[in-house]
């Protein structure tokens, strides 16, 4: 009766079994997996929560777009870190996942196709095949550091290809394009049609000392959508706003901002409350930005070290939440992470971002600075580590 | 560039032009097309803007139906109405539209088809094709009162029909079915294996005495999907808040649950603010309800007795927010809107929603009472209408 557009089977995997089994028996696990700001023990300013109290918020004043207060909010935080836009240039969305649905419908028709980066957050085929949309992927592989497969990009692009998504910061790897590998997509949007997506929701969390701001560079000959939002940039999924940035050849970007204005209408998913309070919002949750940067930078500081001179290796991120460490081990995809849980560990395991499965592990640089510290502890004593 | 998923010509139509073309000149025109509760001058206690301040809101526990407290709050409202559901039942949208877009991930492959109501509101052939799925119509034939046309909708089923789609009460007819045409319903979709998705956002507005609710009857054999929201039931669009539940054979029912967690839980798209003020709006807004039903029993009655005698007949709705008028005139399709306009009144040609042009025309019975009085004058003044 269902469609064919969802996975064939629902059932948890067996290591999600397990986790949910360990936790049902032991209560609080050491969670080195965990995303969810709001449960990362930050402290966040009771403004972020009475800001959504505005009696202006009990007119409805639909806009396609979002209410050009907050557009403007946004423009104005672009301004400060040196991207100036305009607010006509910004669509509001619940959600990036929204944003990639509009997106979707915006430039595919059913079986169209986009190319996706691997390794990266295990969204994109979900998200794409629920609009109809087929996805190729596009590696980079692990030499040490992150390097572009060209020549695979290259090969993947068909007749059908309409979009090329960048993940930049990278989930999981925190891995920046180059100033290279920016000009071979620019290169290849241009050459074959295609729309570039930039997925910049970690770009306020560079890795990388005296940086403070992981820069988009400019493309004025691409068609560029370039996601952020609430969830990340000020640690704020509960809020449901992003945007999309729309930026590109002028006739082309007001083209696609006319079309974009007829499929967000449709759906106007953002609360008129969380619109009003969005310039307080930006302002305050500068307080939750600076603390999550000094966690993650923290943390990184603590397993680089801690791993120093050891059999693991750090892939050190440009930027994001999250440290992808080189392990030597084999065997079976979920050893690793079932041998830590049954030490009261969670960690994903490389492939759960299709990273190759014998010898990567992602850990969550948002988890508190003590449970980062026992768990990377916990993970360098093991004996098959201790083996290898 | 774009896909075809959208409308070939995004140029707005003669008659919105002419009318934004007279609104520059004019100013304020008197709306008989007005369906924003917020604009439409009832008294909203402040309430359902402080709601939404709560440091409950600072957490996120993502839950894809919806935070239980929530849904449990409607379900409360549901057993107030004599229709007792539990919460388990309920999942959580932004709008009515997600909802649809959800429903139609969740039982069409890309080119099944839906059956929709005609007349409606032109919504659902938009919808649909963002989402690769496509429409067929079946008909409430105009007899005085609306009459399914049974025949045009059995035969409109094809093997790729998933759902039907049933608005009641309808948008704009007002026209509940009939128990014979609920029996139709649940033996059509029985028989083919139909999913029901029942929209019952203006349920809480029947416009026959003595009535307070409209109710949906209980068909336990077939899958059925209703939808509902605060958007009508408490005039508040801009909290951005509907919901889906889920009614049926318990197999069924519960296999529908499990694959929509999967595709709500990709999106998660209704703030959490909203979520966490639920149950203080929807007991709040019952207020704003009242005041709705009010303005639009006494703005139907008026208009019944204004054209009592007259050329002008009502087709007396059984709910909603408008009535539609069978009106003695012929001529090109926009002919009597343009008359209308250029007497400072704003309708809805009956072609808007698929009614035949020459004789329908739609009025709000939302808009304030004087506003309705005077344009229901202009419209019996119009030289056509004296003629005929």
């Amino acid at each position: 009766m269902f469609s064919t557009r969802l996975p064939a089977s629902l059932v948890p995997t067996p290591l999600s079994a397990a986790v949910a089994a360990r936790r049902r028996r032991h209560g609080r696990l050491l969670d080195l997996t965990l995303s969810n700001p709001t449960m990362a023990g930050l402290a966040y300013p009771e403004t972020l929560a009475t800001a959504f109290s505005n009696v202006a918020a009990l007119r409805y004043e639909p806009d396609p777009r979002g209410l050009r207060s907050a557009r403007e909010a946004i423009a104005r935080w672009q301004g400060s870190i040196g991207e100036p836009v305009s607010s006509d240039q910004l669509v509001l969305t619940a959600s990036t996942s929204e944003a990639y649905s509009l997106l979707f419908k915006l430039l595919c028709d059913p079986g169209n196709r986009v190319l996706v980066p691997c390794p990266s957050y295990p969204l994109f085929e979900h998200l794409a095949h629920l609009d109809a949309v087929a996805v190729d992927r596009y590696t980079f592989r692990d030499a040490g550091r992150w390097m572009l497969d060209e020549s695979e990009l290259r090969a993947s692009i068909t007749p059908t290809t309409r979009a090329l998504i960048v993940v930049a910061p990278n989930n999981p790897t925190g891995h920046v394009p180059t100033d290279r590998e920016w000009d071979v997509f620019a290169d290849l949007c241009h050459r074959h049609g295609l729309a570039l997506i930039v997925d910049e929701v970690f770009s306020a969390y560079p890795l990388t000392a005296g940086v403070t701001h992981v820069p988009i560079p400019d493309m004025p000959g691409v068609l560029t959508f370039r996601l952020n939002g609430l969830s990340k940039l000020i640690g704020l999924p509960q809020a449901k706003l992003s945007w999309i940035l729309v930026t590109g050849p002028d006739d082309l970007a007001q083209a696609a901002l006319d079309v974009l204005d007829v499929i967000a209408d449709t759906y106007l998913s953002v609360a008129t409350p969380v619109q009003v309070a969005l310039p307080v919002l930006l302002e305050t949750g500068a307080e939750v930005r600076r603390q999550i940067l000094d966690r993650v930078r923290s943390n990184l500081a603590h397993v680089a070290s801690r791993v120093a001179g050891s059999t693991i290796d750090v892939r050190t991120p440009d930027g994001g939440w999250s440290v992808v460490l080189r392990v030597p081990c084999v065997g079976g995809p979920d050893d690793l992470a079932l041998a830590l849980l049954d030490r009261d560990v969670i960690v994903h395991p490389g492939y759960f971002y299709d990273l190759p499965h014998d010898g990567f592990v992602v850990i969550s640089l948002l988890a508190g600075e003590a449970d980062v510290r026992e768990g990377i502890d916990t993970l360098c004593s093991l004996p098959l580590l201790q083996l290898a």
